[in-house]
């Protein structure tokens, strides 16, 4: 390998850059790397709210940008989606000839990176591995885990996990998530014109008053079932009288269906209380949650930021199902009356206790320190056989 | 699910046909199954034997033809192979609508498969998993696993290994290698005008006298060194003094190499001894196998069929390692003298005991009895949570 | 050729599906026809409508659906798009082996399809070559007329430029366009709950009072500038005070801009004159606008069944520019002050003479007659060269 | 534009390059302009004897790669191919962001430049629009004529046509083709090394003794057909007795079946004066075919370099069919006994009086020129419209 490793980083979306970009920081800084990045799928879609300008206005200026988003968000088109993005990272790679991919998670942007390094004897970096979920996600988590040359997890329970499955013990590192480094880091002070620096639709909110904050993701295992879930989650809110800020769902297979249910929602009821907004900045997005008086949803920022900065939270149904969690989380499934029962609970409690579940914010700089210098093996070797 | 179920088979590669068509046959008898056949990858190309013409002469029609190899036999074309079959499969798997998708053993195509089906909803079954092995096949092999829905480990190591990885035992079935059931049904008596049924080059072998089979593939994960490793073979062959049903090598990254190495040796030796096969049917494959004085390359079918059929083999260097195999092998590195020394003991001992590591013949029923009546989740959970 | 020649329509919008229908249901009853249907593009999508659904319910069952929206609108989607369609068709057509492929108009699927046919020998039908617009459309609607092996123009000056062009006389018939047929077929009168068959959002409209239908799609060529040319447009609106029927654009480069002008407005201004749809049946489109006051924006319906049906027409910019017009259109360039100008003209005018410029009502019957006996020369050859 | 326009040449496969590269060549050192080079298709393959080699000895380095074959060499992966090449080109255009895109003749890679670039509004410069000849080629070619905003035919008579087809006069040039560049500026004397410089397979070829030169291309509108028409002309030059130089044929659909027609007649004859070779540098091709006794087969370069050059050539079957040739041609169809005897009179007659029909020599400069101050118009016209 170079004096200077090229360490490429492939971005996304929206959420996978707030759990990698301390990490890209640091790659960029480390006087034995070099940072190259690829910015894709929904990260460049205006409806999710071009996490590609984001990226930019951060001083991160993208080495390629590949569109492989194929438009539907049936479980088809993730499929198909997954497809085009291999055949593009692949063409990317070949160009720019990285010495180690990172990739984050588990989405389809996750495994069409891993494939197409992999095949391609570039050694992959994976973040993650080892946690345990629902949704199709949990499936493609452990697979990329397979494809990958070397493991970031984020808790200890991840690093045993890892281990289990077979991974050997030189390759997994626990450092921590690196979305806790920005928690860590940042002024997470509720700056007065938040509201008003993202455009979206809907009512105004009010910064010197409580807001609930709600994030739903379709569950791709549970196609078909988006609109009759989103509207539990509705009628609850609706029965709350807090103002909300409502963020957009995903890209995932199903999204149509939460959409529908959404517009449909404000569409018959003109909510007085309800902002719909399509993205934040990472750290916008963490001083909003930081203030609110509940998040609402499936995201897993309720669990992992959630833990960290002790944020009430209610969990809806399966798609965090089997992760770990903080006392901060309370699960409740697609049931209005026990989402707003959840909420009234969170509302009385307040916030919680801080919890490093999750990490202790340097996974970044561990990250970047540990590329910098391990052997990688690309022929890799499933533990038991010794 | 209705009263038959749609299995769906899809078979890219010589290989994997061999290895999955008792599977298929018990399918298509089977009362509460129907049989689906998708014919994709390398079994359509002429390069390749065209693998397609011999699947309709065995009586199966395709349900449909998938064209994905992207021609270069590099790691990125390798990649961007596994991208185009997922963007074709997915296409395919929407419009004839399988309740479950069969897939084999470790290939790109087979991974290629499962992504498709598994954001799509669709159980995945998967053959082979749990094996250990070399190349690139390894990672892909258990990234399968991982997305898969119902498993048919062909030995108990390998059904161990499924169970270690976090796969749920109900989930896990011992069967055997379907592979196994054709040499248990065939008639494996050697053809006198075997050697003449299929074209290929080079000098005519006489079915009376000894002669050895190669078949080497490229290793991906030593990719640029198959043009070395396969001229150590070719040296060690042409010391034995024997003649040599030799076939070419597989689509994978570094082909090019071997048949490259396979060429200026033909071209400059003009050996009088080799003849050059693309493809034999499975059944025909085996009667050549069952009666060689030696097996040499690193096909697995020296350890799985080998096995079985108590084959003499010599195997090469990385690509198997790992694998589980019987007393028939001999393992050596790419170096012409230990190869040839390995065969020179190989015909000195003979056949040896037949063994049933890897299957008693009985798979294919097995698999289509189990899929007939299996209930599927969806959901995939680690077992390790409980 | 066999005795039920097969012909395979590809479907791939609102737009092509109207135009295009009388000709599948004349092919479907045809004794020497057989009808594939394939449907893809923004057909399948959700955001424009699910024309699929209509589809169904006309009584067409799709052969297959075929993803092929690169998601984004802009030019690079575009064409990605197209790229992806033809691989897809061509795996389609493999799979189904038509032996004409029918393609209507000018639009990216159009030129997908025609690519992926010719190259496998398939002859190509095609409909509106010949017509002069602006936009990508009228590089492509040329480009496919060169791919073609046998035309349908709909007008004489259409069918004078084929020749001109070099396509031989004996492919090229002016059969008109099979639109028309739907006008003059179907019972025009306006239902009275035609307003609350389609969802859409926005204010209710009331059929008895007078209307504005707005459809207005971004320009390729002039790409970036959707925002500022749908503000102009929806300022002249604002002014007329006459309540509105607006149709959400198409699929192309630029969407985004319009659509994200015609949310701004909306969000802002809160009008409660205006009722946004996705779609509508080819059938209960042509009821819209036949009783319109005025359509308004730069649909080729304006000019097409517009002409039919003397539908007063305000035509907006550079889409259209070059192309055939009756009387009842007036032209204006992106200025409010102008289009609200034109507006109250037609307004004043009131109804037009119906013209046949487009085609009388017979084209689809025509069309099916023609393909039923029609010799097809695969190899295409300039008429110039004799 | 930017000072320096940035054009981006596309090369897709060995005859392009030889008809591309002066303009390459005058691009790269022109003070206004500066070359991107994209390099994909057969141009990357080995089995082509990998020239994208040859070009980096020439000093021009890739700007990127693209991968874009899909193999099988039938309709269907042709069709694929174009598909892939389109999906692959908007990635590259959109990374790298040329001011004008050039592409050559009448290839599928071809029309899948003219495309990408020609949706992403990017203006479009062709070589070798307006010719005639038969194959698929021939529709492509004037497809890609109507999606290209500047014209450089090579001849009086396509200029002619261009215009006679709707091109707007002043986007057509008449510059010549740039492989007569070639032609003229390069030492022609034959090296006596150059039968060892390539590798190939066969007997040797004495340079000091006549020789033919063979090179018979699939013809896709005949698909099907391939091995019997190669088998004619295989049977003919076996009558001759003089050695023989043959190149493989191109990636066409049909490809498989030329190259088995020349693998079986290897095998079966071994013929003592042949030898195959995959690829020449674009000089060393034409100092070949300017030293044989007769170039025979159906290449292009026999109408044009051979103009040039006055060589002798048998042009076979209706490959080049309404192409306009010089007096060097004899035209003969797929009969061995017709070929056999106009090669006998070629042998005869030997060379011709040279000819500037398709250019003389000053091509690639006139194009870097013309491309340096050209203003490009992205929304075509047709020129009948005025």
């Amino acid at each position: 390998m170079p004096e200077r490793r090229k360490i490429c980083v492939v971005v996304n979306s929206r959420a996978n850059y707030g759990r990698i970009k301390s990490a890209m920081r640091a790659i960029q800084q480390h006087p034995r790397l070099e940072l190259q990045l690829l910015v894709g799928a929904s990260a460049l879609l205006h409806r999710f709210g071009s996490v590609i300008d984001i990226i930019r206005n951060d001083g991160f200026e993208p080495t390629a940008v590949v569109h492989s988003i194929v438009e539907g968000e049936t479980p088809t088109t993730m499929a198909k989606s997954t497809g085009l993005g291999v055949l593009e990272l692949a063409s990317q790679f070949e160009n720019i000839r990285p010495d180690v991919v990172l990739t984050v998670a588990d989405r389809f942007e996750t495994i069409a990176t891993a494939i197409a390094a992999s095949y391609m004897n570039i050694p992959v970096a994976h973040t993650q591995g080892g946690e345990v979920t629902g949704s199709i996600d949990e499936s493609v988590r452990h697979a990329v885990t397979k494809l990958s040359h070397i493991h970031f997890p984020a808790t200890e329970r991840a690093h045993e996990f890892l281990l289990r499955m077979g991974e050997e013990e030189d390759t997994v590192h626990l450092t921590g998530c690196p979305a806790m480094d920005l928690v860590a880091d940042a002024d997470l002070t509720l700056p007065p014109d938040l509201f008003k620096r993202y455009a979206g639709v809907g009512a105004d909110i009010n910064p010197d008053r409580p807001y609930l904050v709600v994030l739903q993701h379709p569950v791709t295992t549970e196609y078909g079932q988006g609109f009759t879930q989103i509207s539990e989650t509705l009628n609850a809110i609706s029965k709350i009288g807090m103002q909300v800020a409502w963020l957009w769902p995903n890209v995932d297979a199903g999204s149509d269906d939460v959409s529908k249910g959404l517009r449909v929602f404000r569409e018959h009821h003109n909510p007085d209380y309800l902002h719909f907004y399509r993205n934040f900045s990472p750290e916008d997005y963490l001083r909003l949650i930081k203030h609110c008086a509940c998040l609402v949803g499936n995201s897993s920022s309720g669990l992992r930021e959630g833990a960290f900065m002790g944020i009430p939270c209610v969990n809806i149904g399966t798609r965090q199902q089997g992760r770990e969690r903080g006392a901060n989380v309370i699960d409740v499934p697609y049931e209005a009356g026990k989402i707003e029962a959840a909420i009234g609970r969170q509302l009385a409690h307040g916030a919680y206790e801080p919890s490093t579940l999750f990490g202790n914010g340097t996974a970044g700089n561990q990250i970047a320190d540990i590329l910098a210098v391990a052997d990688f093996r690309i022929q890799k070797k499933l533990s038991y056989v010794g």
